[in-house]
């Protein structure tokens, strides 16, 4: 989606957006609210999840996420905010033409965005992380968030973390 | 790989590098070098090729290239740079351990980099494209640069760029 939010003297801003908006409605639990710009904030990594989840997932990182993976400093610092993007799963008929056979698979229509937040005093329960989930801008609910915690508990040697840094 | 570039006082500037360096030895053909700082770009998109490639890709833009994507305009303007970066496909087995199942892919060690940058008059015969690859810093040879072009030709209405911008 593309959003013209101004259109001055012929000159027309526009702010791209994924499954998120940042109009400010927090996740339930912990609070998160989608941080304003994170589309352009550097990648950390990719992933793909099969089976029923069947998505396409870019991993980028605020400032402060970016320098602690790239100093391989553990555990991250306050202020670390993590966030996930996933797209559908999809073949692409167009480059399939062009490599002669059904070998490549692109990002699709967004599905959600995960944010994990570094604040060791207020998540302190948590390992020190806020989660949260939005699709469409608009958090999931309670017993949703209640989930994050517990799926991120295997990762503790890497602060909870699973997603590695991709140079 | 994580450079240490500078270690003064206390403080190590790190630099951080993909599967290449950006110490200036240019591609054959279009002369094209790494761009520095290429990994610090925006995200455009992701995508998997299956098969013999068999890799995990993140494709980045300069400033240029992310503009006019999000503008929706084309052809890309003069100065557009886009960098495609390649690892390798691989299974995640910790991430499968909590899914549970065999589900998870990440990026596992980087295998290349790919550059078009685009200079209408430099590059006229090749659709205003200078294109490169770049394995461990080293560029490939002459052969293998022939060949993107032609490879690129097939996506002329999106002005030979493959891939699409993820919101």
């Amino acid at each position: 989606m593309l959003v013209a939010v101004a259109a001055v003297a012929g000159v027309v801003v526009c702010m791209a957006q994924a499954s998120g908006h940042t109009d400010g409605e927090a996740a339930p639990l912990f609070g998160v609210k989608i941080p304003p710009g994170y589309r352009d904030w550097r990648l950390i990594s990719v992933a793909h999840e099969a089976g029923n989840l069947n998505d396409f997932r870019a991993i980028l990182g605020n400032d402060t996420a970016i320098n602690a993976y790239r100093e391989e400093k553990l555990p991250f610092p306050d202020g670390t905010t993590i966030v996930r993007l996933a797209w559908s799963y999809v073949p692409s008929e167009e480059n399939n033409k062009v490599f002669g056979r059904a070998q490549s698979f692109v990002a699709g229509p967004p599905i959600n965005i995960q944010l994990m937040v570094k604040d060791s005093k207020k998540y302190a329960s948590t390992g020190g992380w806020g989660f949260a989930q939005f699709k469409d801008g608009k958090p999931g609910d309670e017993a949703l968030h209640k989930t994050c915690f517990p799926c991120h508990e295997p990762a503790k040697a890497s602060d909870f973390v699973f997603t590695h840094y991709s140079r």
